[in-house]
């Protein structure tokens, strides 16, 4: 079965539909999909950047949170602009599902998380919303949360982050296919139609 | 018959593809498109950049070239990076498609500006490379170009920039229709289709 690797940032608001329509959109086709969470943060900063592209240029930023209220609309999800903060620290999230990726609850986990961060003005950063997550696949949250904080948890998504630079990542989503990188929620289609060639 | 407007800038590597394919899919639904040359300079100096964001940005640059490549080819347009310089000086070919915006032969002189700069490797800055495409259209080019040099299409060409900006426009291609903004190649489609609501 060929695969797609999807490549996201919990922060990230293109991201969001990406993650909530991979699955199907790949499935449709034959590909199966590995769910690679990665962090922004450090490939941003390296670029120069303290915050998001998005909040650096506002007319970028304005454009961006309509242009997302139009995809959402149209995959029928909730979009409610973060309140508090945007973006919100991804840190904790990330380390969960990456730590679990192999459970078969954790691409669920994911889209669940971004359906907080993004539809539910969630704090995505605070142990309660990811416990709850957690607990809705029938999973008790506190050993699965101390496992993402270990040492070694840590240190894999900083591997990960660092695999994801080095095969060229600037952004998120991005899906890579074998050498071939495509990025943003727009070209999932295109990299589907590639794992198939 | 609802408008389409469609901003581009001839130094601009996702306008072309926008370029050579907006009258035939707006044309599809019946939607008419207004041509709008503006500059991205300007607007790009405003945000603290002294260059294209693609070469800022290496990682992103050489993901660009490689998307476009792969959009090209769908479209079965040429593609060969500017040799010399990229992003080429797009100032006279954006005063003279504006100077000439009513004439019959503004939009196919913008898309052999766009062939010349990504297909052909010309320099769009050549006031030869300009005059030879104006004459495939039946023109004088010596006059038509004069009439873009002079100081009223300068400042008509400020003055459609600056329009751009009060509209929120921050990269090219970008589509409006009204108040609403689109940006990019790929949301051509989702432009027209809200022209047609």
């Amino acid at each position: 079965m060929p695969v797609l690797e999807f490549w996201y940032e919990f922060a990230s608001t293109y991201s969001y539909p990406a993650a909530m329509r991979v699955e199907k959109v790949a499935g449709a086709k034959g590909v199966a999909v590995r769910w690679r969470p990665f962090l922004l943060g450090p490939i941003f900063g390296a670029q120069g950047w303290n915050d998001s592209p998005f909040n650096l240029y506002p007319a970028k930023g304005r454009n961006m949170w309509r242009d997302l209220e139009r995809i959402c609309s149209d995959l029928d999800i909730p979009l409610k602009q973060p309140p508090f903060r945007f973006p919100q620290s991804s840190l904790k999230a990330a380390r969960i599902a990456l730590a679990h990726e192999k459970e078969p609850w954790m691409p669920a986990f994911t889209r669940n998380v971004y359906v907080a961060n993004f539809g539910e003005q969630k704090d995505i950063s605070d142990d309660q919303t990811l416990s709850q997550i957690i607990s809705r696949h029938g999973v008790d949250p506190a050993p699965a949360i101390a496992a993402a904080n270990a040492a070694e948890s840590k240190q894999r998504l900083k591997d990960q982050t660092n695999e994801a630079i080095a095969r060229g990542i600037y952004g998120a989503p991005s899906f890579t296919v074998g050498e071939e990188l495509f990025w943003g929620n727009d070209r999932l289609e295109r990299a589907v139609d590639w794992a198939l060639r």
